[in-house]
């Protein structure tokens, strides 16, 4: 049997929400049991859960631990508490969409003409069965694509759009572990991905921790290695897509998707289909968060560079539709072009 | 008068060298003098000075400083002691073509026929030559290329090929120090550079200090810049240009390449008409450095992946000479196609 450990990136054992937290990776491998309110927000707000659907899954089962003392409330007031805490756990990072999403999922099955005790049922088995689907989903976006990795190959991604943003086997990293599982000797580059270095500190560990082997090189180094032959294929995550397909994902996804289209190799976004904006034609639509410029200048808490140097952060950029070989998603793959949009590609298989 | 203050990168006063610690920049700028043979090796060796042209003439003053005290030895005796301390010298940095070919010239200039003394001047006329002809090829880089920088322009570059490399106005960045000295309005994108941060810590230092405006990026950050428009020209140096005009630089020049090609956006490369390689008719026959996955494994000193993470670390990368807009030299700018190779494109001048 292969080694294929996932991380711990959350469960619900014993009452409470455990989470790994990812602050203090990869030195050390932490979990952390939450049942208060304080302690959820915080862990949310200081990114010790991360990832979309990672935070959508660990505020509902903190909702959970935080109203499991409250059941003795009467069915109206114990409503209104959950509605409560709800509020507050939506608003640790108010840009999070699946955050409320999940939150607000939880919400529609309070029911104050059921007991408390009942109330409480249904909200851990609603949490229960979101934690379910989201780890479907990622099987289905692994399997979607696990064909693609065939023996021999290095496959290069960017960021951290796997197990540990997820409650599964990731998105990007779905087909990897899927090929390892099979036995497919095959290994993986993980770009670093500056300022944060989630590639570094994240998917090197899991993958590595998963027995994938695994090498990290910076950023600038993926043209030339693509260049020298040295990549087979491309596969990132997305943090929202548009109707038309472009994406938009952590910074330096352009850069590799342009170097791939100019090379030949193969481009894939992975996500959940949930990730689509529909009411977003294209992706010139979506504005690019900039964030702290303290983040370039930093690295691992080290100043890089002199005081009073300046510095432009944007946390993402925009690949157009134009470079993606395919979109992966749990619906199945959708290959380019997306003449009618992406939506389209996929109902019309329905 | 603009502000314009070139860094100290080295200098020769008070009977030594005299150069700034490039290692303790950008926290600290100390600059050390040098009088010893040992002190030179060490500071050669550790990269205290760096970058070609500056390498090459602080062997030649090191030499001078070292062979100072020994004008009382007989005129046969200084000649071997200073071919001597010219091979131990050249020795710090085996691969540093410069570093051997500065020691050369000073070397061709003993002749045990005159007193040590006389001996002793040549070396030092000869390095003083050798340091006004680095200054003077820098500024006619600058002047080759100065044209291109309009008012408003963004400018991107990537490492440091600037004043901190040579003992002038540096390669790439001699327009841009000859374009501000000129009073035009323009900024500086330095890509941080990763593994080893050169951007950040020296480009940006010295820019910033020269009064030029500049921003540090990741490096992954600017293909998305040049998509939304906010990058006009990019300006990189060279460690070494084939007769055809594929270019090897730091790792990461590549990746620029590539996107200012795909956006459309002019891509020069600055360097001394002695880094062409003549006898390198294209850029696949330049192996490729591998260095140390360390130097990717940490950032400042800091570990950014699990212990035992394994990194992939190509120092350079090869540009092809279709990707270039136009090779910047100090005999002129030699716009591509370079059909019957760079040097031909130059001499049919002469």
């Amino acid at each position: 049997m292969l080694n294929c450990a996932l991380p711990p990136t959350l469960q619900w054992c014993d009452d409470a929400l455990h989470i790994l937290d990812q602050t203090r990776l990869p030195a050390t491998e932490t979990v952390l049991r939450i049942d208060t309110l304080d302690a959820a927000i915080e862990a949310i707000q200081a990114l010790r859960v991360r990832g979309a659907p990672a935070i959508g899954i660990a505020a509902a089962y903190a909702l959970c631990a935080v109203m499991r003392d409250r059941q003795q409330l009467p069915p109206a007031a114990f409503r209104s508490a959950a509605l409560e805490a709800s509020a507050a756990l939506a608003a640790a990072r108010p840009t999070a969409v699946n955050l409320c999403w999940a939150l607000d999922r939880l919400c529609r099955t309070l029911d104050q003409r059921h007991a408390s005790a009942a109330q409480w049922q249904l909200l851990l088995g609603t949490a229960t069965e979101m934690h379910t689907e989201d780890r479907d989903l990622c099987d289905a976006i692994g399997a979607a694509a696990v064909d693609l990795i065939q023996p021999g190959m290095t496959v290069l991604t960017h960021c951290n759009a796997g197990a540990l943003a997820t409650t599964g086997i990731g998105t990007a990293t779905a087909p990897i572990y899927l090929a390892h599982r099979r036995g497919i000797p095959f290994r993986v580059l993980a770009c670093e991905t500056r300022p944060l270095l989630q590639g570094a500190r994240l998917t090197a560990w899991e993958l590595q921790r998963a027995g994938i082997e695994v090498e990290v090189i910076v950023d600038a180094a993926a043209a030339g290695l693509m260049a020298a032959g040295a990549v087979d294929l491309v596969v990132v995550g997305a943090d929202r897509v548009a109707a038309n397909g472009d994406v938009v994902n952590k910074v330096g996804t352009l850069s590799h998707a342009v170097a791939a289209n100019h090379f030949g190799i193969p481009f894939y976004v992975a996500f959940p289909y949930s990730t689509i904006d529909r009411g977003c034609v294209d992706g010139r639509a979506i504005p690019i968060e900039q964030r702290a410029s303290s983040e370039v200048l930093q690295a691992c808490g080290q100043p890089i560079a002199a005081a009073h140097t300046r510095a432009r952060n944007p946390a993402f950029d925009l690949t157009p539709a134009a470079l993606v070989t395919a979109l992966i998603t749990d619906r199945g793959m959708i290959p380019r072009p997306f003449a009618h949009g992406i939506a389209a590609a996929l109902s019309a298989r329905d």
